[in-house]
C-alpha cells in the first residue's frame, strides 16, 4: 500500500441549474448545509427537528402531526407511502401522464397490489372523468394515486377535484408533490390528501437527497390496521416515528442526515419568510417572462393550454431539424446553464426547463433566453416557427 | 396568509463528536458539501462518479465494478443488499451479537425468508463454531450474514474466518462495515465478501445520510437469477446500476444527493490521501492512548479481550451508582461533548465512545479525559473501582 500522497481537490463548475432538478441551492442554505454535524440525538437536533415538521406543515398546509423529511431522494418518500399504504392485493388506481405515474404503477405492482391504471397523453393532466370511471367499475378500489405536477411534461393536475373524486369513493389519495411544493398552490388538508411527499431539490431549493413526507390520520389508520408487516424495515413509518415523533419520546432509528437536514431547515425558512402565497406568485410572474421570451425566439409550448402548464417548469418543443442534446451541451459547455431533456416518449423532441426556487430570477430568465438565442441563431425563424 | 416576515437563523452547538456517529466532518469536507449544486446527469457530476468509485473500490480493497453509495443512510444499505439478494422461502443465517444484526434479521424476516440466528452475548464477537454448526444443520442455507464492527457493543469479528466458514457451504457473505470501514482493516475481496455496506458518517467522516455498498460477482449471479421481482423499486439494484453503470451509458434512475456525493468524494479522497493502513494505525493508537486514559480514571472496558475491542468505538462500563445519563448531560452541556448511550440490553449500562475518522485525534481523547475526570471527579475512587 502507497505512503501518504496529495491528492488534488477537484473543482467542480457552477452552473446556472434550469433543468427540472436540482435547481440552485440559496447561498444561505449552502452555509446551513456546512455547519459542522451534532448528534442525531442531541437536544440541540431535536428541537431542529420540532421546527423543521412545523414549517413542514406549514409549506404542505396542513396539521398532520406526521410531517417529516424521508431520508432519502423523492424516490424514497414515494416508496415510504405506497410500502406503508398498500398490502398485497389491494387495489389501487394511479393515473399515468408521465414517468412518475409509470413509477408509481411499478411500485404498487412489486407491493403485489392490482394495479389499474388511467393515462393520459403525455403533457395533459391527468382527466378527472377517467378517474371516475375507473372508481365506478372497480368499487373495490383503497387508494388512488396520482402527480400533481408531472415533472416529465410539464403538466399540473388539478388536484383538488381528483381527491374529490377519490374520496366520493372511499378511497385514499397518495400524491405526488415532488416538483409542486412551494412552488404551485397546494393545500394537504382542504384538498383531502392522505399520504404525500416531495423532494428536497426542486422548489425547496434545499439538497437532492432528502423527502418531505406528510400522512394524515386516515392513512394512518390503514396502516394501523395492516394485516402483513411492511416489507422494509427502513420505511416502516411505525418504527421512523418513533424517532420523529414528539419532543422527549424519541427512539433511535437511523442516523438521521444531520447536514441535510440542518439546510432542509433553511430552506423552509426561506419559504416561511417569502410566504407561500408569494412564492407561488413568483413562480408564476418568472415564468411568464420565460414563455413570453421564448415564444419570441420562435419556440412552442408543449402543453397548449397555459393554464395547465406548470410555471416551475417549462416543457418547450425542440424545432424541427434541431438536434436538441447537442444545443443542451452548447449551452452547458459555453454558457454554464443547465437545461433538461425529455424523458420517454418525450425524449429529443422537447427541453424541460425549471425555473425552481432559488433558480426562479429573473436574471437566470435572461441569460438563459440571451444564451437560447446565440445557440438558436443561425436558424432561420420561419423554419423554426413552422410545424 | 402572513405577508413576508423575517426569521432569525438558528444557531446550533458547535459539538466534540465523540459518539457511535456522527462523527466530526473535516473541514475540508465541509468545504465539499457545500459547494453549489450540478446536475446529476452533468457531464462534470458522471466523472465525479467514476472517481468516487475508484475510491470506493480502493476503500473497500475490491476490484468489485458495482461499488457505489447508495442514496440513503447506512440502514439503506442494508435493506439494499437484503432486498436484492433474498427471495421469499431463502434461508439465510444471521449472527445476532448486536443491534445490527437484529436488524439484518428483521429486513430478512420481513421479507419472507426462512431466518436462522446465532446469538452471541452482547460485547462478544460472533463465535465461528456456531456458524459452523448452524451451516451444518441446514445445508440449504443460501446466505450468511453478520456484522463486522458492532456499533452497539464495540466487538469486532473476524470477517475472514467467518466469510471462509459461509463459502465453504456455499453460502453467500452479506457484512455490515458501518463501522469498520477505513477503522479497521478490512479487505472485501481478500477474504470473499460477496455484499458489503457501509456509512458515511462514521470513519468516513463524511455526511450521513449516503451508504457505500460493494457488490461482488457471485451476488450479482445470484440477483441475476432472481425468479420474483426485487420488490421495492428504490433499491433495485438492477435499475440503480444503469445510473452508476461505465460513462456513457448512464441512465436517469433517481436525483443523486450530489451535495452529499460531494462531499464523500473528499472524504474518500482524504483516506486515499492518508492511505488506509496509516488511517487504520492512527485509529488503534489513538484508541490506545484514550483506552490507558480511561484506565487510569478507574474505568473500565465492555469488552474484556483487548483484541477483540474496536478501535474507533470504545464501550466503557458505567461504574456503579452512577446516573449514566447525568454524565453524557454534563459532557454535552457543560462541555460540549458528545458520547453515546448503550443501546438494548446495554442501556444504562455503558457507554459508547468513539473515535472515528476525523474525530479521532489525541486533543479530543485528552478534552475528553479532562472532562470525564471533572465530571466523575466527587466520586470516590473505590467505588469507581469496585465492581
Amino acid at each position: 500500500m502507497e505512503n501518504v500522497i496529495d491528492l488534488p481537490v477537484r473543482t467542480l463548475p457552477v452552473r446556472t441549474l434550469l433543468g427540472p432538478g436540482p435547481s440552485e441551492i440559496d447561498p444561505r442554505v449552502l452555509q446551513a448545509l456546512a455547519q459542522p454535524a451534532i448528534g442525531h440525538m442531541d437536544p440541540a437536533f431535536v428541537g431542529l427537528m420540532d421546527e423543521v415538521k412545523d414549517l413542514l406543515r406549514y409549506a404542505f398546509q396542513t396539521s398532520n402531526r406526521l410531517s417529516f423529511p424521508v431520508s432519502g431522494p423523492g424516490s424514497a418518500g414515494m416508496e415510504t407511502c405506497f410500502i406503508n399504504l398498500l398490502e398485497s392485493g389491494d387495489k389501487i388506481v394511479v393515473a399515468q401522464n408521465g414517468v412518475f405515474g409509470q413509477r408509481m404503477a411499478d411500485m404498487a405492482s412489486r407491493l403485489g397490489a392490482q394495479v389499474i391504471t388511467i393515462d393520459d397523453e403525455w403533457g395533459q393532466p391527468v382527466d378527472p372523468g377517467k378517474l371516475e370511471d375507473a372508481l365506478t367499475a372497480n368499487p373495490d378500489t383503497k387508494v388512488v394515486a396520482f402527480v400533481h405536477a408531472e415533472t416529465s411534461t410539464g403538466a399540473l393536475s388539478d388536484a383538488r377535484v381528483l381527491a374529490d373524486i377519490a374520496r366520493r369513493h372511499g378511497c385514499l389519495v397518495v400524491a405526488d408533490t415532488v416538483t409542486s411544493l412551494a412552488g404551485s398552490p397546494l393545500y394537504i388538508d382542504d384538498w383531502g390528501l392522505d399520504a404525500v411527499y416531495s423532494g428536497g431539490q426542486k422548489c425547496l431549493s434545499s439538497v437532492a437527497g432528502i423527502a418531505p413526507i406528510t400522512i394524515g390520520d386516515r392513512a394512518l389508520k390503514k396502516i394501523n390496521q395492516r394485516q402483513t408487516p411492511v416489507s422494509t424495515w427502513f420505511h416502516d413509518l411505525g418504527l421512523i416515528d418513533g424517532y420523529w415523533s414528539e419532543s422527549g419520546q424519541r427512539s433511535y432509528h437511523h442516523t438521521a442526515p444531520v447536514n441535510s437536514i440542518f439546510a432542509l431547515a433553511e430552506s423552509l425558512r426561506l419559504v416561511k419568510q417569502e410566504g407561500l402565497e408569494h412564492a407561488w406568485a413568483r413562480h408564476c410572474q418568472i415564468s411568464e417572462q420565460l414563455v413570453a421570451g421564448l415564444e419570441r425566439l420562435g419556440l412552442e409550448m408543449m402543453v397548449d393550454d397555459a393554464s395547465l402548464r406548470l410555471s416551475q417548469l417549462s416543457v418547450v418543443k425542440v424545432p424541427e431539424g434541431i438536434d436538441e442534446a447537442a444545443v443542451r451541451t452548447q449551452l452547458l459547455d459555453e454558457e454554464d446553464i443547465e437545461i433538461g431533456a425529455g424523458l420517454g416518449p418525450l425524449a429529443g423532441k422537447v427541453w424541460r426547463i425549471g425555473l425552481m426556487g432559488y433558480s426562479c430570477r429573473t436574471e437566470n430568465v435572461d441569460r438563459l433566453l440571451s444564451a437560447l438565442e446565440g445557440v438558436l441563431g443561425d436558424l432561420p425563424k420561419a423554419s423554426v416557427c413552422s410545424r
